[in-house]
């Protein structure tokens, strides 16, 4: 017998915001190395200990100088200069530029001491064996980036919150930064239940199913960042559903559950959630289809979400869910959906209250737009969604949408 | 001195048109577990060995019967029918269901021997202890899903070429494939070249500067797929540059030159690669800026790029090249770019002949729009990208675009 609040199901955005209203995450760091942090999120402001550049350095090739020895020159009246030698990449100048004395120079080479500008090559012409005529006047600072400009010591390289591009991995390398504090991804437990399931790589056996949702939800999982850890097949005996759960929540951030078809599974499946901590259920049933029996609940400060057993239900409901739920564990924004405009083949009905989902296949259409496909499946299965290129989402209370309907299609 | 071609500079398509023409991937596979093959691309067609469902289920909660026992039941003139007890979730039936008779089946359930349907469950009423009434008639197969219903045994589940999804992993479980042939994912060569790099968790020493290029290289392999493969830092040295470069080449499926500043070490690059294999270089020069100095070129079967040791430049033009190339290479089609439609804050200027890419900040505009501001830096230090939230393509021959233009950012 389903409790009173399954019958007041709730859109998928409302119950989120149940949950959003309660839940304060409380994410772990760990110190990880700068070269391995693509996509993580900073655990705290990340502050230069060092300037940069380090020195002095040249912009472009040419010959450091000191600017006062070019002033006044030109094409018709060059500046002579004496050449003392080459500085290499990667090498510190031995000698300093004295007044009428020039050092040849590479971009990104380092300044010696006496010069004060770096003239271009393309403004020199060779007059000697070591000597050059320079053909116009440079100002003091010119070709050169003083140290510090870039980065001052003390200064913010970036901010706790921001999710590590290559760029940013580079810069924190720039600055020495060879390790860091990162958020730790959300340790998304799984544990799927039913005297039903076997495990994926057992051969079938009369009666049983491979249970394919703890891998599905995993898949999902580290598609959006998560870290999932499955916990295996509970069977549908209450007490070793509620151990195994018990474990499964302890060693995890977010948890899982993927309850079995049997009646009583299902029925144990909220007193369960209720065990592991307060203030437990807050919602039992979703307006959406697939995905109506879903339970949502905080237990102390962790989210458990009790999804259908059905695989289809199972996928599509957490694909609705998950991403939020991570990315406001790490703080981060959640990322647009990736959407395609297309034309609908037929006509689809939807129920009042309720918001559906059709999973459709995208064909090359009439006109420049795609053709967006629904595909009916009796049994709800799998490959429903493996024939489909997306989902087309029927809002609350449309009524459907008519045959050739312009309709964004969610990639999936 | 620069060789003749490098002034023909061709734009990026241009030149990656050129590597396409000539270039004839061999991907290489691999057997790994399914669960593990989020987002890698089958190798090979995949046909299931097994039907689904494996068996005939009861597609609801309800009684499995003899249809025929049913015919002309109504409210008024139920049929009444006997139980034989529960058939429990994961269990063999262990009787036939005879004439008369009926077995409590749940969703998922195996049909027992005997039944051709199922009543669902609010179809009836308890009438004694071992007997229920059937209150409107069910036909032969009515809420039943037959053997192979789903899966024909034998039938293509998935074919070559599908980057797996997470439906994917699960279907393909649900089959009972645990492991599958991938593509490897192309293995990403960098070396880095240059007298004057020091690893970026070493102290910087005057002169010197840290390689930071092989790992935001690293970083946008990563992201795009591929493998990066660190080969470190070669020398000046002519011999030892090309040792190194061989070394990374035979190592790697694609190889990225990262070239020191140095004179020298801008010349050997072609030379390094020419030595590598035929075609050799095909493009030394690309009309885009940052990035001008690229080399383009193919070695046996094998693209390898020499990129300019800027590390704005680098990462750019990497960013230009990498997604194409590793697309290629595992033989699917190229993801659009994520872009976000911007007012630009400032009149920006663009010179005829070559594509230029500037990085932007995002704040919020006046309108609904966000509003683009160009990041200028002065020696177009990495910093520089850090700052950004995207880019702005100024494409060949424009000239420019005039404050308040709408522009497409490129979120980078």
């Amino acid at each position: 017998m389903p409790s009173p609040e399954f019958f007041r199901v709730l859109p998928v955005s409302n119950a989120l915001k149940l949950l959003d209203e309660r839940w304060q995450p409380q994410p772990q760091t760990e110190s990880i190395a700068t070269a391995a942090a693509l996509d993580r999120i900073l655990a705290a402001h990340i502050h230069s200990t060092e300037e940069v550049p380090a020195f002095r350095k040249s912009t472009v090739d040419g010959y450091a100088l000191r600017a006062v020895d070019t002033f006044g020159a030109s094409q018709s009246l060059p500046a002579f200069l004496q050449v003392n030698g080459e500085l290499k990449m990667g090498e510190a100048p031995r000698f300093s530029v004295g007044a009428g004395e020039a050092l040849l120079i590479h971009t990104g080479g380092m300044l010696p001491a006496g010069a004060d500008a770096v003239v271009m090559v393309e403004h020199t012409q060779i007059a000697g064996a070591d000597e050059i005529e320079v053909l116009r006047p440079v100002a003091p600072g010119e070709n050169v980036i003083q140290a510090g400009e870039d980065v001052a010591a003390g200064s913010l390289v970036l901010p706790r919150g921001q999710r590590l591009r290559p760029q940013d991995i580079g810069g924190l390398l720039a600055v020495g930064i060879a390790r860091l504090d990162v958020l730790r991804r959300p340790r998304l437990g799984i544990l799927s239940c039913g005297d039903e399931l076997l495990p994926p790589d057992a051969g079938v056996t009369p009666g049983k199913v491979r249970d394919i949702n703890a891998y599905t939800l995993s898949a999902l999982a580290e598609r959006y960042g998560a870290q999932p850890i499955r916990f295996g097949i509970a069977s549908d005996d209450f007490a070793d559903y509620q151990r195994r759960a018990e474990e499964a929540f302890d060693a995890c951030d977010i948890l899982l559950l993927s309850a079995g078809s049997s009646v009583s599974t299902r029925d144990y499946t909220r007193d369960v959630i209720n065990g592991l901590g307060q203030p437990g259920v807050l919602q039992h049933g979703l307006a959406t289809k697939p995905g109506k029996p879903t339970i949502i609940a905080l237990c102390e400060i962790k989210p458990v979400i009790g999804l259908p057993g059905n695989p289809v239900s199972a996928l599509l409901v957490a694909w609705q869910l998950l991403p939020s739920l991570i990315a406001r564990y790490v703080g981060q924004p959640l990322d647009p959906p990736r959407l395609v405009r297309a034309r609908l083949s037929q006509r689809v009905a939807s129920v009042t209250g309720r918001e559906d989902w059709l999973a459709v296949r995208l064909t090359e259409g009439d006109d420049d737009m795609p053709m967006a496909q629904p595909i009916f499946g009796k049994s709800n299965l799998i490959f429903t969604l493996i024939g489909a290129d997306g989902l087309l989402r029927l809002p609350l209370n449309t009524g459907g949408y008519d045959a050739g309907s312009l309709v964004d299609i969610l990639l999936f």
